[in-house]
């Protein structure tokens, strides 16, 4: 029995990841979400992930016991016990460029990050904008992001190849920041943003973050600057 | 053709990974060295590597003119290509508690990597011992290292099994700074340490980064401190 501990929906991309690759692929699991207060080890959270996973992050997968706590790590584990899945894209180039990619994301892009918290619930754009202007490390990555995505095999693929795959799950968080933020792209990346949108387990996602209603201080330091 | 583009042997961990995989498993590959000067987007290796890689880092592998630009993907690109010759470790437990901990040493210990740079040939000792002292964030890291090496399958093991695999090739940057700094670890962990300094890889790697006599000045904050 696979279990997947999350985040908030509306505030967790590392959650939002796996949780996408498992509903795409109409992979049975059991959802657990620990709700973010804030991130000190005297947090609820920490209090709550610390009994499960000794990194005292989310997500963390459960398979019957055994632990996976990294969002990569936990996809190659899927993609390896679900082989007729396809959970990477055929072909060995677009693997190996889907697994760079994943790994770029996942050591990458600290400005967008950091300035540009995911928050599906909340329309940004004013302080998109502002946050555009002043930052020349957040154009950067935007920019870099832009290239990756400009270089899919086709206006109307997914990043490598026919298929909805891993390394589309992990884009999917930054697709959420590029329109809550207003983040100016290429009319060519809007499509791609266009065709994340419209995939059912992402509109899931967004339906279920949408209905949370919570706020999380620590997750939306605009508010208070 | 493989072709792999790395940084100093004495300074790049990133680039010590990879390199050690090939190397260790008998892969052939063409190695090409660009030294480091500084990181800034005027620099000669940003000059350099940027007429490979866009991303403007190292290492990058080439195979026959196909780039795959990060190390956990090169890895896996490698593990896909060589089946025959278990790059990762067997079973699907010990491979995914092995991706995780790759995945954890790509994304964290951020402490330990900023605060203690890679430097082979140097004796840190006593620039260790004062970090070591005035840093609880390097502890904790060193904390949770020797938590993930206490879990080996035995004294004798390497990470994840009997072989040398990915996951050792990802920490054997962390044994080189365990080593250079002193960092006082328990006996357990200094089983490993030794384990791997036996690698004959890992000893060539070495006895290479030794015999490079270059001195990298933003490599070496400590020296001017």
């Amino acid at each position: 029995m696979l279990e997947l501990f999350i985040g908030d929906k509306n505030y967790s991309t590392w959650s939002m990841r796996p949780w996408l690759v498992l509903q795409h692929f109409a992979i049975p699991f059991k959802e657990h979400l620990i709700p973010f207060d804030h991130f000190e080890l005297d947090s609820q959270f920490k209090h709550s992930i610390l009994k499960i996973n000794p990194t005292g992050k989310v997500p963390v997968l459960v398979d019957d016991g055994f632990l996976i706590w990294d969002t990569l790590a936990i996809c190659e584990y899927l993609a390896e016990k679900f082989p007729d899945k396809d959970l990477w894209p055929e072909g060995v180039q677009q693997r190996a460029r889907a697994r760079s990619m994943c790994a770029e994301m996942h050591s990458s892009f600290m400005a967008l990050r950091s300035l540009c918290g995911m928050n599906i619930d909340a329309d940004l754009t004013n302080i998109g904008a502002k946050l555009w202007q002043d930052n020349l490390k957040l154009q950067q990555d935007v920019q870099r992001i832009e290239q990756l995505w400009s270089e899919r095999p086709s206006t109307d693929s997914f990043l490598c190849g026919d298929q909805f795959s891993i390394v589309d799950a992990f884009y999917a968080p930054v697709v959420m920041r590029f329109v809550g933020y207003g983040i100016p792209i290429s009319s060519f990346s809007q499509q791609y943003v266009q065709k994340i949108l419209a995939v059912p387990a992402v509109q899931q996602w967004i339906q279920e973050a949408k209905a949370e209603f919570r706020f999380v201080e620590c997750e939306e330091p605009y508010r208070t600057e």
